[in-house]
């Protein structure tokens, strides 16, 4: 039997409509809609592809979005400069750096932008401080991804209490809170990465299994029992024709997608799992479009914060 | 075949002895000893204990250990002010507050009190934001009981890279951070609790089990495999003579210091689990004596971060 496939695009729109309101009221209480500056440092292609996404989304949804910019020779010093200007502007709500930074400007430079987020104004919920109150269970911001997949579960009306979830991968901004996030929702958790020895003997045990590794196709149908939900968070652009030929061998639609474009996006688990899993979300349109509507969720949160 | 016992006293014993040189660094640039301060509000007599307990052991390693006390009638704002005159305060490398402070203070005082140490003297790991650095796998506070369960693994040669951790509680000052501390150190972790369906399932499957319950003898011979190594974390004092019998039907010499005292301590695993486990801790002298040396490390490491 097929899977029930779990529409992201509808339920991150029923999330944005439900945000229009609550816009609304932060436009009468506080006199502006709520704010967020997008910061995008370089010229890095997919970088562009999302930040016009989260531009777009936000303006939809009447919000404020600002787009500021600097070239991949920025400094260190410019790019907190920016993000110390917005920390001090009360008409910002939110201050998102796109990820990843030009490699120019160092590794740790990323750790060290974030932190400088002020905690009030982390939507994207990377600093200590969030994920200090995410394992806490207190309020805060929480990841925009992790956080997407449990709104996706909830309104899928998917159990997650007494249910023993799965989360493959271990990054700061999805393993890790994605873990925390269904330890409160009363699930039994377990953290798979890439030094588990078989990792196939855990996810066969996951009511609900998370993939969040960035490796395309991983999780193949031998990774999956029969019942289990199937949470695919993430987005690999293929561009071998033979490696898109052989994960999307029994789905020719996605193929023609490829012959096209000369590329095709292919989540972390491969398609064929469809067909073993009582539900999964699909890629393109299952975790993504809810990153976005968990962003603009923490912006308006943020905002109603200084509206009170 | 009986478990190896894991002697939680002498490897205090022997962090401790390392922590005498760095010491007297500390002195030596800083022209003072370490410093922390304890806080204990109220007269709960366990409490009483404890804090006696890290005060002997803190000015036994060469700190200096400032005792405050506050009467049970003691409001937040007194207890806040002490907290803050110590944040304020060069000698005062870290600042630990005794849980659980008194009921009359409210419920959500722990947390007001908790989040008000400078994050640069929270020896005892609780705030947001040391929670947020012990996710994130940077440099900080981690909370000293899981800090000196990874201790206490290390130098007994219990290798965690590539096994299956499994641990029993999702406590934000144990259950947690030790599932983060474990990840970590590569091992798959499950984190498992009170509504975790069939505990015993994921129990035996672990190589290494954390229990950090809070109720005595509860992990039982059922629930272990042979070859798991047992962490104890829970300290619960049985006064009940029928419950102490029970626990300790084959433990005459546990029976016996009932009898004199009319109570005993009893772990959260049954003492039966001996016959089974590969390794385990015991209590008393397991995890108990690694908790004060980790204190102890964690305001050594606060210090020398100041003499920098």
């Amino acid at each position: 039997m097929a899977a029930r496939i779990i529409d992201g695009k509808a339920i991150s729109q029923a999330i944005r409509d439900e945000l229009k309101d609550r816009i609304s009221q932060v436009k009468a209480s506080l006199g502006r809609p709520p704010g967020l500056v997008i910061l995008l440092v370089g010229d890095d292609p997919a970088s562009q592809v999302y930040v016009r996404s989260k531009l777009k989304t936000g303006e939809d949804a009447g919000m404020k979005v600002t787009l500021e910019t600097l070239p991949s020779s920025a400094s260190l010093e410019q790019v907190l400069e920016v993000v110390n200007r917005y920390n001090a502007d009360d008409a910002c709500d939110g201050i998102l750096v796109q990820s990843p930074l030009p490699k120019a400007l160092g590794h740790a430079a990323e750790q060290q932008v974030f932190d400088a987020i002020h905690p009030s104004k982390d939507v994207d919920g990377f600093s200590p401080i969030s994920a200090g109150l995410v394992a806490q269970n207190r309020s805060g911001f929480a990841p925009c991804t992790p956080a997407g997949v449990i709104e996706m579960l909830q309104r899928s009306d998917i159990e997650m209490a007494g249910k023993h979830a799965v989360v493959v991968g271990r990054s700061d901004i999805v393993g890790k809170p994605m873990a925390m996030l269904l330890l409160h929702q009363n699930a039994t958790v377990t953290i798979c990465h890439s030094r588990t020895p078989d990792l196939a003997a855990m996810t066969r045990q996951a009511d609900i299994l998370v993939a969040a590794i960035g490796r395309p196709a991983m999780i193949t149908a031998e990774h999956v029992s029969p019942g289990t939900v199937v949470v695919d968070v993430g987005i690999n652009s293929v561009t071998d024709a033979a490696q898109a030929a052989q994960i999307f061998e029994n789905h020719p639609n996605r193929m023609a997608v490829f012959e096209k474009r000369g590329s095709v996006l292919v989540g972390d688990v491969h398609p064929d799992v469809a067909n073993v899993a009582a539900a999964i979300t699909p890629v393109p349109g299952g975790v993504g479009p809810l990153t976005i509507a968990m962003l603009m969720a923490n912006t308006v949160k943020s905002a109603e914060g200084r509206s009170q």
